[in-house]
């Protein structure tokens, strides 16, 4: 009879497969980070098994005693891995037979790597799910003490980049936090949809022992056990929608990154980057360039390419569990570690981020911002607001070819543009005025605003 | 003094826009989709206006009831467009202004095209998540149907493409429905997040009139005003997040359709699609092709670049309205529109789709799918499951090299190579046995898959 | 015996199409652009038929004759499709039927919709290379005479958004020339792959008659005849390739619309967009926004998203013709529509852009952008870089700490950090200094600017 | 005074960069793959640095002699690398400094980071390009040695994954030697347009130091010198053209991977994949799986998210370098590495492959495939091919009703349909007469398929 494989699944072949097939096919170089949840998925497995009658109790603590065991070398990084052994699972799977033989053989009873991975995987991604979302949480916390810290600062508020409407600072803060905000939720959402243990199905169509698998559920903190065998080793969609949560958070805060960039520029100059946070020039000795912000939105692509990798992978792929698969791993680590990074040293840069209020002051002073306030108060003098914006429009016109703010034009000088405008203008010119007129829901108003800021003090200390 | 521009917004202009940046900006050849959201949007505006004391009554009559007009009669084809206007917001509004003078001047009070192209967008993308709602549910019954009909047809389970264990036809079934209920559950999460009024936030900053942002968001059925004008003009998550449950659709049908092309092929040959879903061919006059399923499969790319699109054009986008966004529209209305109409054919499709179960049947007389049953034979007898595997892969081996099935080798053929082994193996041989004896929770036993056919059949129904 | 099919393919057919399996699957209501191509196409088909004595002369010549009258119908907007006849290859090829009978059921000989498909599809993607590099070489020429009329000017060079060192705006208009002429470049090479012919491949296999396919090449001015029949109807290489050299060109103009409107803003404030290119604002009167070049870096997500949209649908798919590949003529005609369209409007957009020199040179005062210089400096005085690059980083903290320029302090505090500078270091500092001592090969230097303006002077005259 | 950053930057920061900021920056963990094409770079600058006056004789020695020293270190991984270096141009540069003191501190002489990275990044992109180009040239010839091995072959021709017409499978390997031909062209036209050197561009203005960039760019294999310095420090169109031209490899060998992975199923059976080149199941006996197709497959997911990455990152970067840059290599890496270990394993296992002729005979008598060389057969006896078409239609009609081959048809039974067939009909009826009877250019007819076989030879040879 011809020499068996050595390798755990080798029973049907007959030659070994070839060295650069392992190489291509290993997998252990990146799913190793599974360690600690395959480790908890086994032991949890171990005890389903002793609970079915289908190993002793004896089996059950060898097998869970020396599975921790190993658990401690590896995070003491003193567990020697094998590729011959292909991935995490066959790894610790071998170095238990090694160690406590019969019993060690019995663990993979009732399971399959199919829904093993599957498990080990969603153990992982609900734990990254959690920990991003308390990085949100902390970034979140950042945002609403800059924008109590500067609670007064009025900044230049923008449409198409120009200058549009004078806002509170404050108010720029809290709409990042909104946002943030949305990607906690969108989190919650992903967690829940994910939380079904996948353990039980085997390879494809579920078992005929005696399984519970049930039990395993509750012991791995799943809210339910699996419903479907076939969907449950192929699906990913919980891999897929944790990676878009984190394409959302990505082009959340890109979209800080590049306003705060812009806010560092010679030219607008509005805020005041700690310089721990800055970088020099290899040439340039003069350079303090704000290289954070810059990686922070250079990392969006990677991550928006980690979603285009797994949603590529899994179309028109038929059931039940394919190879391709295993390719999972990497998008889904990357992006939760870049956007972990990401999260983390922006919130340290937003707390020690501080707002340049004289140049922002200055740079309301142009561009017209409080010409929607005059045609607003065109509007409470009766005038219809298209009448009023096309006056007004001519009015600026006329300023800006003397080149002088609407607050330095004489009264009569407006006035020739329309007949309702009175001495009583001057309490709505400016850019404080428009700020402290606001009234509406939601709006830059100063009260809304702090309204906003109690709110939000509230619910990110609860 | 100068000539004024023609244009809503044209009081501080001198010059008319040239004409071919009136081709490159326009919208109005796509986003006039948005017409009944505009007009329910704007009524409910005017309607605020009037309570606010902002316009008259008689004012909101005339608005409104012009509206529905306008509304009626672009519903009827006998709205006359014009590129001058730009979009469907200033179209409408032009006309409103033309056919009633004064108060249609007045419709503008306290809105900017910010808000209302985002009211109008959050409109129309509610009343598409549930029309897809809608559309997946069918497709669901479609696959429940098929399951009960034919819930006792076994076919060859895969992984890796290769024939793994036996399974229930209607078990492939509701591994579908499955996907498509998670498809269902994410809708839900996104409107519950997007249903959200941004009326009131105006062009960025919110207003100094005395609005009732409140007001308006009930009116149109939203859960809650804004919080945050900022976020309220800029925010395109809703459409992202759609876009993105769409993608997952695409992506689950995709993998059914490819199934079933594989099922279609005269290889396989399990299935029977209607001869009125299938075409031709131009040249080959045997031909009988599977095109619907083709173009499902390949629609996938469409909507996947789709997401592309509106992630890479909302990355680093700084505060508020940007016109960018105007290029929201392509993708959320195409990705839509294109995973609406290929779940409606789907669902026609699987309808009218038979199984040949004697096909099926034959198939599963091949590749020794009865092995895992062998190996959890042994285990039930106290085998270790590794040893039981590798008895049993010698097994398979030894059968292959003479080309026969596992139930028809002797038994002392086998016991060769297990001693364990004894007549009572014959009861676990085979594909009718392997189904008959799974057990576990979630498995392709009979009785769970009846037991989830009656879930669903309750669920769907309800 | 049941009825036939009405279908030019449905000999085999008992049922015809469902109505919504026709909806589904017509490709009329987008492919109809591709019918002078079609009509070319058909027209040297049947020229190759007679000259193999397939048809006869009377034959060719009505279908010659037809064809080009049906051409003109399309044309003039007379024409009537039929969504029944699925496509513009159908439509065209019934209505020569019903016109001129025998002859017209001929014109199919040798010929399958597949490669007749891939003909017309690469006639077209050809002629839009073609336009494409038209355009880009008139948006060069665009560039190139912003930089020979404001040769003069002085910008600030940034680097991570920071000023860096001076540079003259006529060289960042020739780095804009440099990336459109990569991108040119990228379309010759690409026509050059496509211009192969893939009629005679028939369905997959070739054909059995006695053909030329090398006349038909010849005819449609393609550089030879296929040499596989299964790759010629399977591929879509060129497709991909073209769209790729669309998403480099949409990338290039993105940079330059977005670095356009950070000088557009009312902080950079460094160019003048010409009124007739800007909108205003439905609210804010004051506005004036450059939406076109928004709107150009918008559209980069779209043509992204159609590449996204063409490798997605390609993955996996087995020879030879699928229909999947249907959909590859949405993200073709869109990618190459809108970046045909971005790039004219951007051509006259260049053109009429003014610099505002005293904004730019009163910005190239700030952010110590001639301390390279001075580095250099010293470097030119033997003192190794490192060690210059020190000191002067010093120099410019003690000169950024009392807010002064290096021009204004005195050479004595200057030579506190470093001994060797003496006075004549006011012939390196300042703005126009450091552009005027550049002098290495693709500097910023005057002369090399001006060589590389001669350079493409002639070189786009050509 | 302030004490100083260490950084070789640091000359003007008070403050050290804080350590997390160090970890969130650092590029040395990914970067240091540039170590061989960073000293080559650097000893071509130090020898034009000689070569132009700027540096000693001794110097450029020291310089280059300690260069090599370190790269000998490095390659012996006895070289220790220091995150506080942040990436390995300042590794190296600071290890040739403390090893050789000021000729050390002269090395960055009129260079920056930025030409510097772009150089090397170009370097290894070069290399890269080559390695692939022979990568896929072996590939080629294994696919020809196949077609040679096999040449006599028959399988079904597919198109939509049914029975279309038959073909020699070496004309299938011939098909696919295309596609990879096309990759090889896309690379030669890639590398042609990257060859151009940045080195003089400095930080992005050129230099104010007589350097001679033509000395370093001939020193490096370049074919010229950069031509505008702006450009050449913000240009990545090398990196995204490459990774473009890597995902057309992998969508190629991914439908490779497709056709060979429905070949290997248990319903096709066409090809024997050796043993070596798969792998078992940890549950299931008797598998066999095709891991290697499926990963090949599965990775082209990661190939098109390397691009979208690289894309993404580009899209809306003002000049001249951005931090974001940074990110380029890990998707430049990462492709090129996915890229080259897919095609070398395929490379093996297509050579170790073979065909099981049976199988595929008696597949090749399914599907009517021989339907168009009956019509055909009566073109050629005057029918036109449309009414030809429609007969051959019915007869097929007819005879998948009883379940009969054409070939199994009598005479006067198909004469019903047509009145002008008759005896000789059998000479066209059948795959092997089918295959014998092509005669078009790039058909599958031996003779052509012989003729490209022998074109190949030569050209691969050569």
């Amino acid at each position: 009879m011809a020499r068996e494989s050595e390798k755990l699944w080798g029973g049907r072949f007959e030659r070994e497969i070839a060295p650069e097939v392992e190489d291509f096919t290993e997998s252990i170089s990146f799913d190793h980070k599974l360690f600690r949840q395959d480790i908890r998925g086994s032991i949890a497995h171990a005890e389903m098994l002793l609970k079915c009658g289908l190993i002793s109790e004896s089996d059950c603590i060898a097998i869970r005693e020396t599975l921790k065991e190993i658990g401690a070398e590896i995070e003491a990084g003193t567990f020697r891995f094998d590729q011959k052994h292909e991935d995490i699972h066959m790894n610790i799977e071998a170095a238990l037979i090694d160690r406590i033989g019969e019993p060690g053989l019995k663990l993979h009873t009732a399971r399959s790597r199919n829904d093993q991975v599957a498990c080990d995987l969603k153990l992982w991604t609900r734990s990254a799910i959690d920990s991003v979302a308390g990085l949100l949480e902390s970034c979140q916390k950042a945002l609403l003490d800059r924008a109590e810290t500067f609670s007064e600062v009025i900044v230049p508020g923008y449409t198409h980049l120009q200058h549009a409407q004078p806002v509170l600072f404050a108010h720029v803060m809290l709409a990042y936090i909104e946002m943030l905000d949305r990607d906690r939720s969108r989190l919650r959402d992903c967690r829940k949809r994910l939380n079904i243990c996948p353990l039980g199905a085997c390879a494809l169509a579920g078992s005929a022992l005696p399984v519970d698998a049930d039990f395993t559920a509750r012991k791995l903190e799943f809210d339910a056990a699996l419903t479907n065998s076939l969907d449950a080793v192929s699906d990913r969609d919980f891999a897929v929608e944790f990676v878009f949560c984190l394409c959302m958070v990505a082009m959340h805060i890109s979209r800080l990154a590049e306003e705060w960039l812009l806010w560092a520029s010679n030219e607008f100059d509005f805020i005041d980057l700690d310089e721990s946070f800055c970088t020099g020039s290899s040439i340039m000795p003069q350079k303090k360039n704000p290289d954070v912000l810059e990686l922070i939105r250079g990392k969006t692509g990677r991550v928006y390419g980690n979603l285009t990798d797994l949603l590529t992978t899994l179309k028109g792929l038929p059931l039940a569990y394919n190879r391709d698969l295993q390719e999972d791993k990497f998008p889904l680590f990357e992006a939760g570690s870049e956007v972990g990074k990401s999260l983390a040293i922006l919130t340290q840069l937003i707390s020690k981020t501080g707002i340049k209020k004289d140049h922002a002051a200055s740079a309301c002073g142009r561009g017209y911002m409080d010409a929607t306030a005059l045609a607003d108060y065109l509007v409470l003098k009766g005038v219809p607001f298209r009448e009023s914006h096309r006056a007004v429009g001519a009015i600026v016109r006329h300023a800006a070819s003397s080149d002088k703010k609407l607050s330095d034009m004489a009264v009569e000088d407006m006035r020739k543009f329309h007949p309702l405008i009175s001495d009583d203008v001057f309490r709505v010119l400016g850019a404080r005025n428009c700020v402290d007129n606001y009234r509406s829901r939601g709006s830059s108003a100063p009260a809304e605003v702090q309204r906003r800021i109690d709110f939000w003090n509230t619910k990110l200390d609860a």
